[in-house]
């Protein structure tokens, strides 16, 4: 099988955005944007023994690689339309194409995102997806409107995917839904479409909460205050924090793809509505400071956030 | 070094393009459009071992990854704009890195084009670009508006890369020139921006002549006669086929990024005129016909275009 037939056999599907002029198979894919709106585009990389083990599905790849990079197009506020697909095989396993093309598949499929071009390579299992959406001119939600006496908050539950890791580690065997949660995410894309006209600042948690919401304290140059008390924790690793006494998983456990984001005062009221609409829940850890720096009332045990190299 | 320290110094500088809203540092880039055009994507990935060896030098690899996708949006008849990079490094090699970021910028410099986002993992030596150019409505140049009676085109000389690499594979030493063909290719990026007025159909070569031209051709449903004796071929390449009496590197060698286009014969005076603006030699290499499938005339010897598995 060469490289064209692999991608005419599980690269290509029909587009049904018409904004998009040509898809798969030229040299370059080509779009129209609407007027009033601006590019934002996003790329992540996941690789075997890194970001998954050898023993994860291809199916599971192939939704955890679309998701993150989803979570990262939620994260701004905007609404995601395209993207490509660089991926590097050992070899080609047509079983696992195929379960790896069905599941890429499906999900654009639920969120209407078009699968527009890419590059099919021999080489160390390494799949690069590169996203695009569209927000309306100055709309964009980025990291850098905190301003102090905002709110700051989490949807859904932190750690999840963290505990599942730590068990994993650890030799013990996680629930279905921990799986799911770490190979499994669920991007926030309602609640971040939504957020644009609420929150002042938003991050996805992908690397931690403590350095994720560190990344929004420093690029506008505020601090924060949250209570571990606070963060919403599954049940399971609440007993886990219990008997260890140790919160450095949801402060630090990464791959949640929950949202983490900042809110004035004056619209706290008008986001309670937003966690009904979205379906998720929206928790208040903390409020942003004039004092830099992040404190966290109630651990203040080592911890140590998730580092690539 | 952290991910984060790691982008600040090696793939962080001042973006001078002010279409861009937001570059390297959020979970997304923004960027703007200018009314009346569309959006050209794609992406290209190098892998080691597959598209350079571990000898390559970080300045050349650097140049290569940048090169190649700058040679699609050319091929598309687009100005290339921005690109995101995602890089998977084995570990952190400082003066590595000192060296891509330094080349990178360099050739971004050249091509005005800014990096604005990206991705940086652990994992096997993976470089995936991904490239944005804009085109005016319409005036894209695909591959699919060749016609019977246009003439068929190639700039530079054709199969120096391919040349290069097979010396390299039979112990040979290439010249310098010949490692610059493979290693540090030309994109033909003034002559694809002006070729849109001109030409009905193009691609780059990068899989090699025969193939290329032949999704051109498939994609255009025509089929086209050309000649061996009239690609042009350097000196050195073509003591090496009046030795062998093959022409398999030429239309089958990969990697030389030449643009290889279509143009009807109302436009082929204009064509020479175009050559000397951008300084590039073109060569008419056959004709388009209605008769489906590529003829090749002056050899029919096997060969084989390169494939990825």
């Amino acid at each position: 099988m060469n490289e064209f037939d692999l991608i005419r056999e599980y690269f290509t599907w029909p587009i049904k955005d018409p904004s998009v002029t040509l898809g798969v198979g030229d040299d370059a894919a080509l779009f129209s944007l609407e007027q009033g709106y601006q590019l934002v585009t996003t790329t992540d990389t996941l690789v075997e023994g890194v970001h998954f083990s050898a023993s994860t599905s291809a199916k599971d790849i192939a939704h955890k690689s679309l998701a993150v990079n989803l979570s990262d197009i939620a994260a701004m506020g905007a609404k995601a339309k395209y993207y490509t697909l660089a991926i590097a095989l050992p070899k080609i396993d047509k079983s696992w194409l195929q379960e790896f093309s069905d599941s890429l598949r499906q999900l654009s499929g639920h969120y209407q995102v078009s699968l527009i071009g890419g590059d099919t390579t021999r080489g160390a299992l390494n799949i690069t997806i590169t996203m695009f959406g569209m927000v309306k001119n100055s709309k964009a939600l980025t990291r850098s409107g905190a301003r102090p006496g905002d709110g700051v908050y989490v949807s859904g539950t932190i750690g999840d995917a963290g505990f599942c890791f730590w068990k994993l580690s650890n030799g013990l065997i996680p629930s279905n839904q921990e799986l799911k949660r770490l190979n499994c995410p669920t991007p926030r894309v309602e609640l971040g479409l939504a957020l644009k006209n609420q929150a002042s600042a938003c991050i996805d948690v992908s690397d931690g909460l403590e350095q994720d919401l560190s990344h929004i304290l420093k690029t506008s140059s505020v601090g924060a205050v949250i209570e571990v008390e606070k963060i919403p924790i599954s049940e399971a690793l609440l007993g886990h924090i219990k008997d260890t006494n140790d919160w450095s998983i949801p402060l630090c456990g990464g791959d949640d793809y929950e949202l983490c984001f900042t809110v004035p005062e004056d619209k706290e009221e008008a986001l309670k509505k937003l966690s009904e609409s979205c379906n998720v829940n929206i928790t208040r850890i903390g409020v942003v400071t004039e004092s830099l720096g992040l404190q966290i009332k109630g651990f203040d045990g080592p911890r140590k956030s998730y580092q690539h190299f």
